[in-house]
Order: structure tokens, then sequence, then C-alpha cells
């Protein structure tokens, strides 16, 4: 099997399909990283030449981000074998998916997302076991037999994540409201808070627990985060919209003084998040 | 010395103080928490009768929400004796302040605000050490004598808690940025969530990390929070509005495919972000 990109994603699923695949060849773009891989052993070994390693693959795992994903699928897919199977771990579904839609018809391909990560990416960062508890979401294409559903889902069995299978548009629709508006809106919590250190820079003395958390995922890389927008703009206009909704409704209960409103909004909203994470709690094995 | 409400952060005080303090007498609302603050050790000893133990007292905390210590300056703060000092430990600042400013000349009283806390509320979740290394804020008052602040300053170097003097204004306005508005957008974001969920509940099983940290403050006491809203009500709607158009400013730049202008502004967000949790790293004792 191939894994393109040995960042955090795709270094720690080499680690996980060492010995369960017979020959883990991992695809950087650095000289740098084809050594580090090779030598920290999430592959068993590693090459800068992606065109010659998933046209010998049988399985072949695009770790990269969503726009490049997007070009490797157009460029790399119609190379791969007629039995093999092409997957990736794009953040953003519905377009890749297209693009896999578009493969010549002998090519078999379908559209992965775990939602796992960490703060910190890249191979360093990588581990074996990384994908375990996690969310894997599958999104089959036109592209999608049956044979590589099943080495797909053989593969999430293998690492330990959950499946579970969406429609691409669905998928989009769900992480823009869960993942990509959290990181707008902590982004816009940073700026607000950049206007008034402008001002006043003990503010940035001030803030603790609550800011550290709420705005945590917008240290995010930005690279990956805009590639993500990019491709999912829609949707992740339609969250932002939704969201200013939200605001106003409790920002009009707070100028009007409804305290008995706004307890109720805010009493409904703190069980929600509590429910939300008892069945968290409850997911987690013991 | 009396601290009045044996919550987080009055029995934590109480556990630093005992020893500090010749006698620190609780002062609780129920007769549960009188003999479980004691069976704890956090006070020395606890009442039902809190205009008695303030009236003996040489220091008294009010650890109470808000609205409450607003309520409990007027009835108890002319009972002080003439050497006795008063300070609370709320959220918000201007409205205690203006009201310490209107207790009789003979009372000394200062307002404090420690930045600490912890998810879990509650007497059952104090310690020892709570407020080691966490930033607290006086607020002088018309009624802050030298000795007043000396004494407040004399706790807070015990508890080895950090110390900032702010204008009750400023104070209001610098925690309504980067406290009570991220309260107010992690709701948002959980009541858009539930919105989407109406429609496809998988959306709940979809989030994952990003969503518990930034919603993670959602979940908090709703009679706390309501208080602090209340009794910072125009600054916190100048927040929101501060937030809703660095929001705007994001959609916009999405909107219309600006791919360098939004990478722009999301790098400097970041990188605000990072040297914030810098500059954190390195206040933090070795």
């Amino acid at each position: 099997m191939a894994i393109v990109g040995l960042g955090l994603m795709g270094a720690s699923l080499g680690y996980d399909l060492r010995g369960f695949c017979a020959r883990v060849v991992g695809v950087a773009r650095r000289r740098e990283t084809v050594a580090a891989a090779v030598a920290a052993g999430c592959v068993d070994e590693a090459t800068l030449d992606g065109a010659a390693a998933v046209a010998e693959a049988d399985l072949v795992v695009l770790a990269t981000p969503v726009r490049t994903i997007l070009r490797q699928i157009a460029a790399w897919g119609p190379l791969l074998r007629p039995e093999a199977v092409l997957l990736d771990l794009g953040s953003t579904k519905t377009a890749i998916c297209r693009a896999m839609a578009e493969l010549p018809p002998h090519v078999q391909a379908i559209g992965g997302h775990p939602m796992c990560g960490k703060e910190t990416a890249g191979l360093a960062a990588a581990e074996p076991g990384l994908y375990r508890d996690c969310l894997f979401i599958l999104c089959p294409t036109a592209r999608t037999t049956p044979a590589a559903q099943a080495l797909a889902e053989a593969l999430i069995a293998h690492i330990g994540a959950r499946l579970l299978v969406l429609e691409p548009e669905q998928h989009d629709l769900l992480v823009a409201a869960i993942s990509h508006l959290p990181y707008l809106a902590a982004c816009g919590l940073v700026a607000q808070t950049a206007e008034v250190a402008a001002l006043d820079p003990r503010v940035w003395e001030v803030a603790a627990g609550g800011f550290r958390d709420t705005t945590r995922v917008a240290a995010s890389d930005v690279t990956m985060l805009l590639d993500i927008l990019l491709t999912n703009r829609e949707a992740v206009l339609a969250a932002l919209a939704r969201y200013r909704r939200t605001l106003d409704e409790l920002a009009n209960l707070l100028a009007e003084g409804d305290e008995l409103g706004l307890r109720h909004r805010l009493e409904a909203i703190a069980e929600t998040r509590r429910a939300w994470n008892r069945s968290r709690e409850e997911r987690r094995p013991t």
C-alpha cells in the first residue's frame, strides 16, 4: 500500500498498518521527510516519486490537504491498477467525492474522513493508536465497488476506529456545524480581543481558562483550514448565518433585560451541551 | 475572618487561609453545607447566621454570585466593625464597587476578582492551592483605605496569586471580551448545532475535540452567568457587536473567495493566539 503525505494522519496510519499490509510505502514531498519517516519506522520504505508508488500499490491512501488531494486524484487516480483501491483522509468530502466519480471506470475510489487529530501536526507528532476509538466517516462514490468499501471497512476495523457512512454533502453540512464554524468562531473571538488589546494590552493578562479553551482551534494550521473553508464554502457560510442568528437572539434577550427568557434559553443550551458530553462518555470504552 | 458562600471559590479560600487567619468562619445558606464544610476542614467553624458572623469579623469575604453580593453589601456592610475590611470575589465589578462606595464612611471595602475556577463548582470541588499562580484583580473604591488594600494584597500574596489593580469599569470591559463573550459564543455554537441536530441527529456523533473545546464553557452554571451578564450588560453587548463585526469580515472574505485576504487575516489571528499562549507559558513558574 502507499500513503501519500506523511504528516500526523498519514504517518500515524502507517504505524498502525505496518504488518497488517504486506508493505507500506510512504510518499513525501521533501527528502528530509522521506528519511525521517523511515527512521521513525512509520513506513517500510518512503519515496518522493508519488506516481510510481501509487501505480504499484493495491491500496492508495491520500493524506494531504484537501486541494492537494483534488490534484492528486486527477493526476494519479488514472494510474491505479484495476484491482487497486483509492481512499482519502480529507476533511471535506463533496469536492473530493465529485473528483473521484470522474475517474476512469476501472478505478475504485472511496472518500474517508477520520475525526481525530491533535494540536500538534506533522510526522514528529504521529503515533501508533491515534485512530483508536475515533469516528471514521466513509463517503461511497460512483467509483466505490463493494470490494473497495469492504477493504476500507477492514482498515477502519483494524485501526480501532468507529465507522459512519454518510453522503458527501451531508458530511460537509455536519462538519461545517461542529468543526469549520467553531474554527471561525474562535478566530473571531481572538480578533475582537486583539481590538480591545490595541487600547488596553492588559486584556491578554486577564484572559484565562475560558478564553484558552474557546480559542484553542484558532491556532490551527491555516493552510489546511483554508483548503477546508474554500472547498466547503456554502455549508460554512450557511453555518455562519445560522450562528449569527442565534447570537442575535441571545443579544436581544440580554438587551431587553429579559431574564426569564435568557435563563430559559441558556439552561436549554447548557443541558444540551451536558447531554452531548454524557453521550461521549458512554461511547468511550471502559 | 468570615467567608460568605462556601462554593468552589469560598471553600478553597478557606483551606488556604486556615492558620493564616486566627479563625475562619464560613457562612452558608443551607444546613448541609455548614456540616459538610466543617467536615471537609475548609473552615474552623460554619454558620447560617451571616449577619452575626460578619459583625464579628476583622475580614469579610463575599464569595457568592454577583447579585447576591450586591444584596449582602447593602444588608451587612453597615454591620461591619470600623476596623474591619470587606472584600468580594464577584465576577463583575462596576455594580459591586458602586454599591461599596455607598456604604457608611466607617466601612472599608475593596472589590476583588480571582481569575480562576474549574469546570466543577461547589464545596466538593474546592481544594487548597486553587488560587496559586492565578490572576487576582483588585478594584479599589471610595471606601478603600490604604490599610484595606494592604490587607487584600497580603491575602493575595499568601494564597500565591498574582495581583492586578484595575478600575471597575475597565475590569468589566476586559472580562467581557475574554470571558463573558466567549461564554455566549460557545452557547451560540451549541444552539446552532442543536438546529442542525433537529434535522440530522448524527451531528452529535460527528462532533469531536474542536467542538468539545470551543463549547466547554456553554455548560457553565447559568445562575452565576446570568448575574454576570445582567450586571455587565453594556460591556457584553458591545463585545457582541464587535464580535459580529469580525465574523462578518471573515464571512465576507470567504463569500468573495478572497483567498489571499482570508489567509492574511487567519495567519495574523493564529499568530496572535500562539503569542498569547507563549506569554502564558512564560508566566507559569517552572
